[in-house]
């Protein structure tokens, strides 16, 4: 029989009634001729309730305590599933991490799935079920403890049960119908994508379009699974949501997949800096070492021996980066004469995997951006995505330039 | 170390407040010098919260479905409780039933523990561990699924650890502080026992005073585990609560130890039925199969080859008394004038080891009902129990004549 991998997010399994409205969605993959793993995630709103009452009991908490209680969600809504599937007269049963066995390493609340031995769940669909009910974001370290994988990690599971089962595709159901050419609250010409390559979603993914856990994307890409998001709530169809899939799969596409954006940035420069060997080094370090998560660095010409040095970060770690930065001035590891924020900052993408082969991207976006009187603070670029850092208040004017002069609104 | 076991029922862990009560106990016996196995239930209202979505799914649910959600909540408190620990600096770690594991029957929603190997537990007592936080209730089939013991069933799982690891004590810390002579709320001279013998407990828990399940009582009997029944919101003391335990154990005691009482009876009289060989068994039988709990039963002298056969059952099985017995005689497989039933009726019951070489007990109880103008309805007797049915509206002043009688609010 053909393999299929389901996975309902929280939303979609919130009470009885949607858990019976997944159910049927099961039902009738597997009356196409489907044998069908279905991948759940607790009931909205419980593993908040597990992880509050954790955070209640002490502040430095134990994670393998963690994992134990915040695993049982998955639990629950596995039995649930299971019985709504035999209800509804289709041959299923509910399987927990470490009855699989869903072998992980031993970091908890971070575990990495090292296999998935597929003898037990093969021996159920052989002696007749139809459908196996896993719980998701949960495995078993080697010593036998309950392992999670981290938030958003039944995505993970979901595609490592399709990699492990060789499943022909991996439908991730959701609260939104796929993923989007641009964020359709800012821009309303904004259009679903039918498909969309594993490395424009990473990009995607990566810079706040958070439909999918990032993992679970590099996963599929790696092990070829395909992907596809679309929502519950919706009427079932074929060609519901978007396939996240190898780009030799995108017969046609757009240069430019998608444009993405990320309001919550803060610029920050460091005013005459000594510039010798090793000064970058000595300023990064210590952002690091503080926990400030450092995106993009441009760093002025030197004139006379001294440069001005800067750099974007999440708005709300500017006051991390500047004691940081003072701290390392007061060892005299560094000299600067100031170091100013910029809190009024947002960053706009462009992705997309035809930027490869196509030239005049980058040329194209910063002209669009001039026409629009948008000044454009800072520039990175990698193979597959132009960034820059503008005033947020032309955000939302960029974003929808950008979408209407790479042609967005229209499929390839 | 010696071994000490703690069970923690639902309303004693309701909450992490409770939790971190509850764990002050646990921590207080280990600085007495213990190894001790705390064993949990869920936090109240959590397994009938998942009952309820049980139900929802399917009214004949799969019973291994059940137990995989049903046993969930356990783990919950169990996780909770360790990191509880763990923050008042006491080692700790929780275990599922499957980690420890508590071998089972393969009967779900009412498995029999088979057996508990204690080498998993005793490796982490050796490596340093003070405390083992068990989920109660819970166990594993020997097709490696999850069982659960039925209702109450955590006081099952503690007394099988205590047999298992050879506890010096049982602690069942509930809501209430200690078996009674009889219920408080019916004579306001209710004594609390110091001691009781485990046959009495069987004879009081059987007859509603629902303070320990029943199979845990037979359990430690058969294992001689010393059974303590006490509040966790109570100060702690080493007197406190009720030690269940051999009758040797229990130096002096009054001849009776207390008066149980059971109002949710009926009586049912089949009229004029015709006596023969096997009549018994041709009411009782399709009795049986219906599902009615038939209790007492009494048969009056044949006359003319008819009698009267009356019994006892709960008073909520009255209609399906009723049903079965008119479709046996509709089968012709027994003759009868008519049913009748009373549902106005309770049974009250002495009960104590002492009678067994005492004499005089039951006339002595059947003089004080006279004497209180109480009519007996139906008699039984066993080793250590007399128990009566009596119209219910004497039952408050049979229950305070009775401990009047035998002298219960005073210790032996």
């Amino acid at each position: 029989m053909p393999r299929l991998v389901m996975k309902f997010g929280g939303t979609s399994v919130a009470n009885i009634d949607r858990i019976r409205r997944a159910a049927k969605r099961v039902g009738a993959e597997v009356a196409k001729g489907y044998d069908v793993i279905v991948i759940v995630s607790a009931m909205s709103g419980k593993t908040n309730e597990m992880v509050g009452w954790v955070r209640e009991t002490s502040k430095l908490y134990d994670s393998a305590e963690y994992d134990a209680v915040v695993s049982s969600g998955e639990n629950v809504t596995a039995g649930l599933m299971a019985l709504t599937l035999q209800e509804m007269g289709v041959q299923a049963r509910s399987w927990q991490g470490w009855q699989v066995p869903v072998l992980t390493t031993g970091q908890h609340e971070r575990a990495r799935i090292e296999d998935i031995p597929n003898a037990n769940l093969n021996a159920a669909f052989d002696a007749g079920n139809k459908v196996a009910v896993v719980a998701g974001f949960q495995g078993v370290s080697p010593d036998g403890r309950i392992t999670t994988l981290g938030r958003g990690g039944s995505d993970t599971t979901a595609v490592a049960f399709a990699a492990a089962f060789d499943a022909e595709r991996c439908d991730i159901y959701t609260d939104v119908d796929g993923v989007y050419t641009t964020d359709p609250r800012v821009c309303d010409k904004a259009r679903k994508l039918d498909k969309i390559a594993f490395e424009e979603m990473l990009e995607l993914a990566s810079l706040g379009a958070k439909v999918l856990q990032t993992r679970s994307v590099e996963l599929a890409m790696r092990y070829k699974v395909k992907l596809r998001v679309l929502s519950s709530f919706e009427e079932m169809s074929d060609a519901a949501g978007t396939l996240v899939c190898s780009e030799e799969e995108i017969m046609e596409s757009n240069v430019v997949a998608g444009v993405a954006f990320s309001k919550d940035e803060a610029k920050m420069t460091l005013i005459s800096v000594a510039d010798r060997p090793g000064i970058a080094a000595a300023i990064f370090m210590p952002l690091s070492e503080a926990g400030v998560n450092v995106d993009m660095i441009v760093q002025n010409i030197s004139e006379e021996g001294r440069t001005d040095m800067t750099f974007s970060c999440p708005a709300d770690q500017v006051l991390l980066a500047e004691t940081a930065m003072k701290a390392a001035k007061e060892r005299g590891e560094i000299n600067f004469h100031d170091v100013v924020a910029d809190e009024a900052v947002a960053k706009v993408s462009v992705v997309g995997i035809g930027m490869r082969s196509a030239a005049g991207v980058a040329a194209k976006m910063f002209k669009t951006l001039a026409d629009n009187e948008i000044n454009i603070k800072i520039i990175t670029t990698s193979e597959i995505k132009i960034s820059v850092l503008i005033e947020r208040k032309y955000m939302e004017l960029a974003v929808q330039a950008l979408h209407d002069v790479f042609g967005l609104d229209k499929a390839a």
